[in-house]
């Protein structure tokens, strides 16, 4: 048995449970979890805010810690690694996605890390818990440089950050702007400043501006009068914005033919007018985490330049109080769980 | 003076008028105007439908005809040229984006043929009409297997099609969809099939079917069952239909990471799902005519696979009907109005 954080039913607040992860596979590896990350889209699934999470609900995607048994055929992992699962855990395998290693895109429905629906007719549980299983050939080691804790975001935050950066081809002479300096566009700024870009931020207020610039931005703007300033001047604008922000602002700050990468899920339709879009040849892309390989990449790039997450560490007791802190943007810049605690 | 039809106010029909061209630069070529097409963008700015249209309105920016003269600098054409101007004629040669030879995307507005404002308060007058001045960095020699009339279409909706399907790499073994099957559309399938790819057509009835086959699509789509049945199975969409298209539909049938282009504009702002655009890294692009060189490079393909646009004729009397049957998207597949009749 497994300790967790569980939400009952939605809106409730997590509270200690146990959840069975059964019997270990022979690809999976039994990871002791020591951090999982708390990401605004666990807020979000733990209020039903997008009707369609399943409860009892165990979130968690951003998970670290230590390989604690293998399964027989694992030749990837040994016992005492250190050990990551990020948002899914499984696809089909056989799909045109999953054959060209895309295997983030699977037609058949990746396997989520939590909430997907399992042969059992459950649902997974993620890693608010102490263990978790997952297969080899889903889970990452961490690179010796970086610390457990504050590289457990990078298994989300990170990759939803590196993947459409690099999709882009952002680089040297690159111009970058990052909306919303949270616990996404913070790794945004980390990534697209080691990638070479010049990278403003965009943010509500101030308030994170000396933070921003020491991540390496070497602009940040509030103002309205700032903005309009830069009408028609981003190769690529990153929207990390919690807050729904309108596209039509967004997409006027891009250059022609320049790409507004669409990160997180508004609760609203998105609108824009199609002049934009059509008469300038914009480009707006979702993009959402990556293939196994790119996040391999990301890990490697990250510990060559060392990039991790900032991070606040909170305890079981502490976890309902960090969500509501996440609801509000009050966190720099992301928390996370530390599972001993639990 | 050039004659010409022009429209008075916002709405009134087509009339005989005249033009002052004025006196040919030293680096413009005056054609001696055979053929111009009918774009459905003519009927929308004759309307005023975008608020952006100045009276009075010459239209007409798919312009084929003889150079009938030529400034004292030119040296690409020689009186007796088949020559050709499209949707601009002109730009400030001076921006990033001109000095990066994508001149459609002018960061101080390219100069459209017709409705631009102009150095001496005056707007362009465009190329329904006998005669008509461009630069020549502005215009084209048109191939000599192509005819006038048919080929006069390709300076708006066949580049229209062209620059989008090759700036996201269309080719064998690429499934397209192209959505509606007018002007735009049928050039859209032309092109497409003839870069290899495997190409769909959407309409609203089997009206077109036949002929849709018949420029080489392999598959009519009509019914909201066979729209189903397609999810998640193109690379690419080209949404030329006129009329409004829900962009969750057509999001739908593409694949993860597929892309969506946006040529016309319609009259509401689009709203879409975020899911559909965001969980499956889809692309929602704009695209607005192309450069010079990409113009080129799309009569050159036209000249050596034979595309030109099915066309009707029709006389400068006729133009007020043929304007009605373009709003009912009742041609097979473009007017171009015969410039000697005016």
């Amino acid at each position: 048995m497994s300790n967790c954080l569980v939400i009952e039913k939605a809106g409730e607040p997590l509270i200690r449970g146990e959840i069975d992860r059964g019997e270990l596979a022979s690809d999976e590896i039994e990871i002791e979890v020591h951090y999982c990350g708390v990401c605004h889209s666990d807020v979000h699934q733990g209020k039903n805010d997008w009707g369609r999470a399943f409860f009892p609900l165990v979130p968690g995607h951003e998970v670290t810690g230590i390989v604690k048994s293998i399964g027989s055929e694992v030749t990837k992992f040994k016992v005492g690694d250190r050990a990551g699962v990020g948002v899914f855990k499984n696809s089909c395998g056989e799909c045109e996605m999953c054959l060209a290693k895309k295997e983030n895109y699977c037609l058949n429905g990746r396997t989520q890390t939590y909430n997907a629906p399992v042969a059992n007719g459950e649902r997974t549980k993620g890693g608010y818990a102490t263990t978790i299983h997952a297969r080899e050939s889903f889970s990452h080691l961490i690179p010796d440089n970086l610390p457990l804790d504050s590289a457990a975001p990078l298994l989300c935050a990170g990759i939803t950050t590196f993947a459409p950066l690099t999709q882009w081809n952002v680089g040297p002479g690159s111009k970058v702007a990052v909306v919303g300096v949270g616990g996404l566009g913070h790794m945004g700024v980390k990534f697209a400043v080691a990638l070479g870009a010049e990278v403003t931020v965009i943010g509500r207020t101030d308030a994170k501006k000396e933070d921003a610039l020491s991540f390496g931005a070497i602009d940040f703007i509030t103002s309205e009068e700032e903005f309009q300033d830069r009408a028609s001047s981003f190769d690529l604008v990153l929207n990390a914005a919690s807050a729904d922000v309108g596209l039509d602002r967004l997409l006027s700050i891009l250059r022609p033919q320049g790409v507004l990468v669409m990160l997180g899920l508004p609760t609203q339709r998105p609108d824009f007018d199609p002049f934009n879009v059509v008469y300038a040849g914009r480009i707006l892309a979702g993009s959402n985490v990556a293939p196994m390989w790119q996040t391999e990449k990301m890990l490697q790039f990250a510990s060559e330049n060392n990039i991790v997450s900032e991070i606040e560490i909170c305890s079981a007791d502490e976890i309902n109080q960090a969500w509501e802190r996440v609801e509000q943007s009050d966190v720099r810049y992301r928390f996370v769980l530390d599972a001993k605690t639990i």
